[in-house]
């Protein structure tokens, strides 16, 4: 049934040399849409990173969805006329982040590319460039910032088709998200994403927190699956780095402290008859969905106890001298007796 | 906190030659229980099985759980004499299964072992199988019948100081589970199990279901955590083989029919208007936790009735000619008119 969403998680194995944060083999969490051209199903997915890491980072870490259009960085290559220098200048700009200005010109210029080309490119780049705008005022990178900067675009650009087309789409995507509101994350246009020389071939997105490699990233492409012999099929899709986030959260404490709700009942044992009692109540509570566990040794009352509190469990089930049953909450001091399994799980369940 | 229970899934890599269902990497299920030498340890994993199995079965398959003791092994090797050659008989006796009686047999003289003690191990092995009981009468594998099997074993056995403690571990195993009661497992008990002759010291594990290799297995391991430095720490555990489970339900044709919950609302695409008026409420119902998604182009509703037919979508949302809003079942026939977001949702969760 087309169009076809995909939701899976799965390990995935990467063939490049790897580096820090760039693990052999990782997990990531995808999700595609196969059959539609549609620009809703960029909107949808951007709106979907936003509900993920708002609920992750808790408001509590900065992150930035970075956009952009392969069909933009064709105009930028077109309005230049370097077209067959396309993936040389593609693979310069996508360094601008770590060369920064001087760099990414020095690079074009040894690819032959006359000097006034250079700084035409470097013009555009420029001109749409955050960096600056978003440590002066975080607020700015948003959706409707994003809408001002393309309209700042130079002309040459929106004169060739493939610069033109690219604008557009991305028009109608900043305005569907400005639209909408987005809960917690700063959205950027980006002219200087390419996202490596993949298979991408329309919008292009790009999810990073300070200090870590990006933790999301995607986009459309266009027949892809005519690799695999199914032809003109267009698809987009975003992958979640899942060690990377889990990394992002590790660093930045954002893990909730454990809660100790592995095991919920312990019944204790002092004695052979405490094991013949409790252990068919322990699978009688466990197909009830209570998590319950007896303590496997025969031990000292107080050891139990120790036990009990490490694990944070909240309830322990014991024998008095008398061998009469009860139930006494980790937390409180009161020793509610019971005499069926029934009265147990009212008194836990309360 | 010691004893540690440890349950995780998770992939690992087999060493060995991959074959029809062993494969290179594969997910495990695993269960482990580290730092308590009580065999109320081995019940628990073996319930735990039975658990399992009974769910993911649905009581539609036939499925044995062996159990046998390296100890009891150890001393049927002992009592005719022949501890040196311990790793080559029960690698002899594992085969049992594949080559049979004669193979078992001719292995054994093979290794220099006396004619008369190859009849005594083979006796013993005899003594204990099940194979042709169980195809007359399945019933009798069960804790009831392992007890007395246990008990009708050589006395020769007995008269070893492993064999005598391995008889008695498991005789306090089949005990618990003979009071206990089991869901739906044959229990059985194979004095050829042998599980390799990897790390086991104790109790061994192994489940089955015909036509397919063992499908969980594990026993318990004294002082494996002492080849990582953390001495004299016993522990016990099984791992479900989740790809061959998997092959295992497919091939019974036990997976559930996809019943299509994955989304619940379609909201319906005739026009810009449509996408205007919709696009706000597909993110809402998300955030309030209700499945939904937009047919992305603005298509023929006879195609959106039809998508959402294939995919099991229980309501549409749409708008009639004068632009008025109306959900419908796509079971039924009525079309409901709501004018809010929270009135939708209303009659969603009827």
């Amino acid at each position: 049934t087309f169009p076809f969403r995909r939701f899976q998680i799965q390990p995935v194995w990467r063939a490049d040399r790897p580096q820090k944060g760039r693990y052999r083999e990782f997990y990531q969490c995808d999700a595609d849409i196969i059959g539609s051209d549609s620009l809703l199903n960029e909107v949808d997915l951007i709106k979907i990173i936003d509900d993920v890491f708002t609920e992750l980072f808790q408001g509590k870490l900065k992150y930035t969805i970075s956009i952009n259009n392969r069909k933009i960085l064709q105009g930028i290559v077109e309005s230049v006329g370097e077209t067959d220098k396309f993936e040389q200048i593609v693979v310069a700009i996508d360094k601008f982040d770590k060369i920064s200005y001087e760099g990414v010109s020095n690079e074009l210029i040894n690819c032959d590319i006359p000097k006034l080309s250079v700084e035409q490119i470097l013009d555009v780049v420029f001109s749409v460039d955050w960096r600056r705008e978003i440590s002066k005022e975080i607020k700015e990178a948003d959706a409707h910032g994003c809408l001002q900067q393309l309209a700042n675009l130079p002309e040459s650009i929106g004169n060739t088709i493939n610069g033109r087309t690219g604008i557009e789409e991305l028009e109608f995507v900043f305005e569907k998200l400005k639209e909408l509101g987005i809960k917690t994350a700063n959205i950027k246009f980006d002219a200087t994403l390419a996202r490596g020389l993949g298979y991408y071939t329309g919008t292009i997105i790009e999810v990073k927190v300070d200090n870590f490699p990006s933790i999301c990233g995607g986009g459309r492409y266009d027949d892809l699956t005519g690799k695999f012999g199914l032809k003109d099929v267009s698809g987009v899709g975003i992958s979640f780095g899942a060690d990377r986030i889990y990394d992002v959260l590790l660093d930045n404490k954002l893990y909730p402290e454990f809660k100790g709700d592995s095991t919920q009942v312990l019944f204790t044992n002092q004695s052979a008859a405490d094991e013949e009692k409790f252990l068919p109540m322990l699978f009688e509570l466990r197909d009830k969905g209570i998590n319950a566990e007896l303590y496997t040794e025969q031990a000292k009352w107080q050891k139990q106890l120790i036990f009990a509190e490490k694990k944070r469990i909240k309830f322990i089930v014991s024998t008095n001298e008398n061998g009469d049953l009860f139930v006494k909450e980790m937390d409180g001091t009161e020793k509610k007796p019971f005499s069926s399994i029934d009265e147990l799980i009212t008194i836990i369940r309360k």
